[in-house]
Formats: C-alpha cells, sequence, structure tokens
C-alpha cells in the first residue's frame, strides 16, 4: 500500500489517497490519531453501484465516521469509478440509459449490470482489508458501512472479519445477494427511503426479513432516495460504536427495559 | 395537584405520587433537578391499553428518560390501572377473554375496548398536562412517548403544546384514531416489533404510511411484543433530545451529508 497524498482537514481528520497495485483508494483516519495510536476501528464504505469514491456524499459520511473515532476507508474497485470499463459493461449501460430514458423496466438490466460488479469488486475489496489491517494504529473489529448494500451482503458474509454492517437499502440488489441475504449474521443497520422512486418498497422490506441476522435493525424516513436525514449519519455511527467499540447501555435501567 | 409521596431511587431520580382530584399520577425529574431549576422538558408517558402506571416497563422506560433530563409524567386515567370500570367495561373485557381463549377474532371487540378508553382517558391526561405544566421547574414543548399508541395520536393531534410523539406500534390503534394519523404532525419516531404475535406487521406499516409527519422515523427490529431492544430506548431519548433541547448535529458535514 503505496500512500500518494494527505491532507488535514478542518475538522482535524487526516485524508490519504493510496494506491494497493491497481486499486486507488482513501483512507480517512481521526485528528487525533497517530500510526502510534492504540488501534481505532476499521470502516469499509463504498458507494452504490461503483459510483466514484470522490463522490461528495461518500466523503462526507466518511469523514464524520473518521471524527467519531473510526479509520475509513473506500477504493474504486475493478469497473468502478474511473477504472477501466470491459466493452460488455459499456454496452449494459448504454442499454441501461436507453430503458430508462424509454420508461422500460430495467430489472434483468441492472441484473446484468450488478452481478458482475458485485463480482469483480469483492476480491479488491478484500485484498484492500488484508492491506489495511497490517497498519499500525488500524485493527478489528472490522464495520461495513454502505451505499451499495449488494457489495456488503456480499463482503459481510464472505468475510469473517466483518462484525457488523450497515446498508442503505436504496439499490439493486441482484438474485445472488438476495439469496445470500439469508446467511448474513452480523448485527445490521438497514436504512430505508420510504419512498425512493426506483426501489421499490416492498422488495426492501423482504430483504430485512431475509437478513439472517438476530440483531437488525430497520430504519425508515419519508422521502426520496438522496433525502436521509442528518440524524441517521449519527444513528449509523452509534450502531458501529455498540458493536465495534463495544458500548453497552448508558443506564442500567436500559439494560433491563424492554417494550 | 397534591404530592402524596417521594422516593430518591438509586440513580438520583426523584419519584413523586400524586392526585389531581380523581387522578393518581406519578412525576419522575433528574436527580439535579429543583423546583428552582431552569425548566427540564416534560415527557408524557403512558402505557398500553390503561395498564397499571405502577407497571415495571414504564417505570423503567420512565425513570430512564428523566435520568437524560425530562421531567416524566405518567397518569391511570379513567378505567385505567385500578380505577374502577363501569359494568359494561367488564363485559368487554370479559368477551376479549373469552375470544382469546377461544382464538377467535378480537378486532371488533378491541375497538369497543380501546375505542371508549382513549375517549375517557385524553381529558384527563389533558388535565393532568396543565397541572403539571404550572410545576416550577417543569416546562415546555411537551412530548408524548409510550407504548400506548392510540392514546398518542389522539393527544398529539388534540394538544398544541406536544411538539413530538414516539409511538410503540404494537397495540390495538381504533379506526377513529387511524383515520386521525393523517393529521397527526409533529415529529414522530415509531416503534415497530416485527414479528409482534397479536398485532399485523401489515398494519403498523400502513399506520406508519398514513402519519401526516413531514419528519417521521420507523424503528423495526425481529422479535414479539415485548422484546424491544434496550438501544430503542436510548434512540428514544435522542428522538427528544432533538425536538425538545433543539439538538442538532454533532458535526458540520453531519448537516449536509444525505445518503
Amino acid at each position: 500500500m503505496q500512500f500518494t497524498s494527505s491532507t488535514r482537514l478542518d475538522d482535524g481528520v487526516l485524508e490519504r489517497e493510496f494506491t494497493l497495485g491497481e486499486i486507488p483508494g482513501t483512507l480517512w483516519t481521526p485528528g487525533s490519531w497517530t500510526p502510534g495510536s492504540a488501534s481505532v476501528p476499521l470502516v469499509l464504505m463504498a458507494h452504490n453501484n461503483g459510483l466514484p469514491k470522490a463522490d461528495p456524499r461518500l466523503v462526507a459520511r466518511a469523514r464524520y465516521t473518521a471524527a467519531r473515532g473510526y479509520a475509513v476507508a473506500t477504493i474504486d474497485a475493478a469497473g468502478c469509478g474511473d477504472r477501466p470499463r470491459s466493452a460488455a459493461d459499456e454496452q449494459v449501460r448504454a442499454d441501461l440509459r436507453r430503458a430508462v430514458r424509454a420508461g422500460e423496466p430495467v430489472d434483468e438490466i441492472m441484473e446484468s449490470l450488478v452481478g458482475p460488479l458485485v463480482d469483480n469488486a469483492v476480491p479488491e475489496w478484500r485484498t484492500t482489508l488484508d492491506a489495511l489491517l497490517e497498519l499500525p494504529g488500524v485493527g478489528g473489529p472490522v464495520g461495513y458501512s454502505g451505499g451499495w448494500a449488494a457489495l456488503g451482503i456480499r463482503l459481510a458474509v464472505a468475510e469473517p472479519r466483518i462484525a457488523a454492517a450497515g446498508l442503505f437499502a436504496g439499490g439493486y440488489v441482484p438474485r445472488a445477494q438476495r439469496e445470500e441475504a439469508r446467511q448474513l449474521t452480523v448485527p445490521l443497520l438497514f436504512l430505508l427511503q420510504w419512498d425512493d422512486e426506483g426501489n421499490p418498497r416492498q422488495r426492501a422490506l423482504q430483504l430485512f426479513e431475509a437478513f439472517g441476522s438476530k440483531e437488525k435493525t430497520l430504519h425508515a424516513n419519508p422521502g426520496g432516495h438522496t433525502g436521509t436525514p442528518w440524524f441517521e449519519l449519527e444513528d449509523g455511527c452509534r450502531f458501529l460504536d455498540r458493536h465495534l467499540k463495544q458500548r453497552g447501555p448508558s443506564h442500567p435501567v436500559a439494560a433491563r427495559a424492554g417494550s
């Protein structure tokens, strides 16, 4: 892993670009962190369907999470961001644009777009995870928090080092990952935009039902795909705190207070 | 309002029993609070369908919430707790027990049980609210947080002093309150147990859809009626903090970070 740039942001967070072979990535660490610090837990964060790692919404979430005491990493995996795409990939994306313009159903096209994207991305995320955990001051347990639910499902099922997953429901989840959801057993926070135009609510609720995790929580808010309220960012970090920092109830009564 | 007893609990919370005419109630205030303190926001807390105000689950939630900086009040409204019931009330409850034993549908019986309970409880809750807000050191804005969703809907619609409502989905909501839900406009946290045996999930999701509030959030967790995880108690208080203590984002990035 080669660091190629380093920027101290105004909230103290250190933002570093890196390359790992062909894989470009970004690592954010808390302001108080140094390589000699006690390890901070690692959070892998991916934006949906290969959107670039520099997308401002992903960067904002990553910085916020880092400021809360995490090392946060993202990459542009194969076929994602600015990385080269195969002719077949380009064709599927052209088909998708045409179908969207024509108002035609896109499920089968999404299936052939997102399925291979996930298949190709997962090995690169795992290679990156290996390298990140060798850095001094970056440790386990590891969380996944991302807009890309399909990648998160596959990663959390395949990768025993991932101890908790925060997933955004707003994105196409291929049939393979809908099946794999049953094998996902880590604690889960599943975030749904109730009126997400392109993502049927019923399908998201079925996916929530399918997850094999004993601890799984659905948070749903009204509004469209990009309308997630700010407080869900805080809630997402508190979910990570509970599972990656072992934060229990802050008051003895909470431990014994059900509904 | 007459205070009839006063107990300092081990977490510092002051628990006081009171009567207001025929209405018995309990008020919890934070350990640091005195009548001369700056006002703490008031939270009204009701248990479902007239269960007694001394129910341990309600008391645990009330104490936790008080320890987080709220004045929390509950009452046994007319027909609730140990208060006398009419012969008609007793008959409906007998019908309900018989129907449950026989495995028969209970919707119509619940309608004739809960409808009048809500109708009779609301004026007493409003009278209590008037009296509570006259106490030194107890102020607005006021929240409702309770297992009794039907009462909360009616109160929050009828009572302009209520600024936020946390409702538990697990309880029968009469047709009148399902209609009134459309008129409810205050920020709302709606807590659903995904596998609540006696309360159909689809009906709860329809109720969430119906609420007129621009800010409404559904939290759903697996498990039965009494299986709500402890962290929802903390989430419920943070929801109140946002609306009754005007707590905004803790980090500038949160304010501009959508999904």
